[in-house]
């Protein structure tokens, strides 16, 4: 039983037409990636770049090239070093340059292994790089079960996050959950956030299913790591089917990221992870609902979630009120001027609101400073 | 009569489903601007940013915007230095900037004015800036009947011509024939290098009429120019309307640009003209046809033809033939190492080949070269 659970693999199909693809999560999955490409007709002749990050590359890029090789193609790697500040155009520029000297072609294939940094900066050269070349996610964090899916690829600029990006969708998405078990804790809590967004937006019973197995979940227990990854996947794979290019149902996804994506602005790229800086976000949202005259739990139920997983749920010291403003006004979600926010209903239920006075946004910020109480 | 030909208007319209959008040839256009952004639906509350090319910017720009603002339109405008070296990651990186700094958002437009390497540049701008805005061509040069239709939009890299880049087709391009008057004639004789291209692929009628009209068209005389540019752009409409992401089809289109981009490279972006180095590899190609067996005319025609437009149908100077082989390498055109060539079967006519000997090719650079006799 124990056996069974732990060597179990899930299978998700996103569907998107003639880009569906299948998401693919389960244990010792690295060594099967030369045949996953040989069976999905990848050509033999052009060669892949494989884009690792530093953390990731010395443990797990050997296994994967040693099983791309004996099926027959030619890998050549990159190495990015670890954080946000890689999400940048220099280190964009960097890959198109490798790329170019590894021979790519327009048949050749861009792999992502690593969080969702690489990925996202991966994922946006396999889209530029002659236009567009095949593009393969090898996630190894927790967060990542959201950035790999969905063909969202983008980097930074120094005023905003991901502006600068495009819509390209991967070929397959192959999450080996062994190599989760490096994880740094900090970063397990902070892709947790991404999981239970998943739940707070789609599905309540799955918000229980986190709440009740968090400890499990916190340890990486094989069957409620692979359950909690499959759900949030399924969430994501469910939105992005039915509006690929966020024309309106898939902005849901970004419950907790107007406020999020400010504090990582302000704070540095790096500083807070982007899992925690959404998870602060999600309290200012839920705290929004309050004021829309939703369930005052709401925001209490969320926040204890948070806690729970060991998330920040306060804006830590000294950032100015004033810079996290200004960030979101440079925030893409933004149209035409007016502030759009995901607000729950309930836990479980969303909606997409554009109505929201900037008073109310700035009063939130400022009673989320930690300065202010906690 | 000579009244009627010289305000006359020209449109043609760009099948693609969807994304399908109309080009207008004519006098007078940039002053309609306004109209046809409030015809076409473009929101008011959305910022514009105008790209324009130095060169045109003092001219042109004033009367573009002021139409734009007379119908209720915010623009913005970034200026962006003449040249191929512009076609940077390094300028891309400035006009993402500008578009922020002029607060644009997801419902914004991006609107180039200036020949291909504004339209290039800005079109990439509009499809990555939070992953694609729209995007408005008012092309101000010959070449760029070709360049501003089609959707194919890029930037260089130093190893490589237009590397990195999208498909991201226009709303609509609006040529306004004016503009044309205060073209450099060494970009009047560029710009129908692409012309005469759209006759040797596609219709030996219009090869013709380029022949006969050869004085007339390099005076820019009103009617034999629009007429031009309308068939040119109807060569590229139809064949980007049968293949738009250029699976097959669309290949043709690359007559002469194998050797045509390696020289560019080579020479340093800006020392040959994009025509100028087109018309040097469209004899190169001519030369090949020979090689394939059909008929010698083809190679004597395609030189005569070009020396009556003043284009030069030689490799100046210089290069060296190993630096010429080894861009072709880096070309996408390369697909798994194998050499692809357009080839012309008769004028008005060409065929993809991809077994061409790698030897050939370097025969023929080395024929080519001024050096070796013209
Ligand atoms: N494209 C999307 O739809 C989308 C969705 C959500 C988040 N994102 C982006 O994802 C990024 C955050 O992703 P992330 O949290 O995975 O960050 P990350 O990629 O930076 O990874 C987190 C840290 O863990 C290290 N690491 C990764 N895998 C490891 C492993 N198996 N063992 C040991 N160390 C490992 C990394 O070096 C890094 O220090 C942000 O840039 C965010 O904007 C994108
Ligand atoms: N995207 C495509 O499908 C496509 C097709 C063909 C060419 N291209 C690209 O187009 C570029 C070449 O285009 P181009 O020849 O228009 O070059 P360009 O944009 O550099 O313009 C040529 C010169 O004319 C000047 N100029 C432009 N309009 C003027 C005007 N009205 N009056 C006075 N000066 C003017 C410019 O400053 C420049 O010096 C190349 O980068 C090429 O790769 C792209
Ligand atoms: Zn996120
Ligand atoms: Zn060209």
């Amino acid at each position: 039983m124990l056996m069974a659970d732990s060597t179990k693999r899930r299978e998700l199909q996103v569907d998107l037409g003639e880009r569906s693809y299948p998401i693919l999560i389960g244990p010792g999955l690295l060594a099967e990636a030369g045949n996953l490409f040989r069976e999905k007709g990848f050509p033999l002749k052009a060669p892949i770049l494989l884009v690792a990050d530093a953390a990731v590359e010395a443990r797990y890029a050997p296994t994967l090239e040693a099983s791309l090789r004996q099926a027959g193609y030619t890998v050549t790697r990159a190495v990015v070093p670890s954080g946000e500040q890689s999400k940048s155009l220099e280190m964009f520029d960097e890959l198109i340059t490798a790329a170019l000297e590894a021979g790519l072609d327009r048949k050749s294939t861009v792999i992502a292994l690593g969080g969702g940094v690489v990925g996202d900066l991966a994922g946006f050269v396999a889209a530029s790089y002659m236009r567009g070349v095949r593009f393969v996610q090898v996630p190894t964090t927790i967060l990542a079960h959201d950035s790999s899916v969905g063909g969202k690829v983008a980097v930074n600029h120094r005023l905003a996050k991901n502006i600068i990006g495009a819509f390209h969708q991967p070929e397959f998405v192959l999450y080996d959950l062994d190599t989760l078990k490096s994880l740094p804790m900090r970063d397990v809590r902070s892709g947790y956030s991404e999981v239970i967004k998943h739940g707070l937006i789609w599905d309540a019973d799955f918000v229980n299913y986190c709440d009740e197995r968090a400890e499990r979940l916190l340890a990486l227990d094989p069957d409620s790591l692979g359950h909690a990854l499959y759900e949030g996947c399924k969430v994501k794979a469910i939105v992005v089917s039915r509006d690929e290019r966020e024309n309106d149902l898939r902005a849901i996804l970004n419950l907790g990221h107007t406020i999020g994506h400010a504090l990582e602005a302000v704070a540095g790229y790096g500083e807070l992870l982007h899992g925690e800086a959404i998870a602060i976000g999600m309290v200012g949202s839920a705290r929004l609902a309050e004021k829309f005259g939703y369930g005052a739990d709401i925001a209490a139920e969320t926040e204890r979630l948070f806690r729970k997983f060991g998330l920040p749920v306060r804006i830590p010291g000294g950032y100015s009120t004033d810079a996290i403003m200004a960030a979101m006004m440079h925030d893409k979600k933004f149209s035409e001027g007016k502030m759009v926010f995901v607000v729950p209903k309930a836990i479980g239920e969303v909606e997409i609101r554009g109505d929201v006075p900037t008073e109310w946004v700035r009063s939130i910020v400022e009673g989320l400073k930690e300065e202010n109480g906690v």
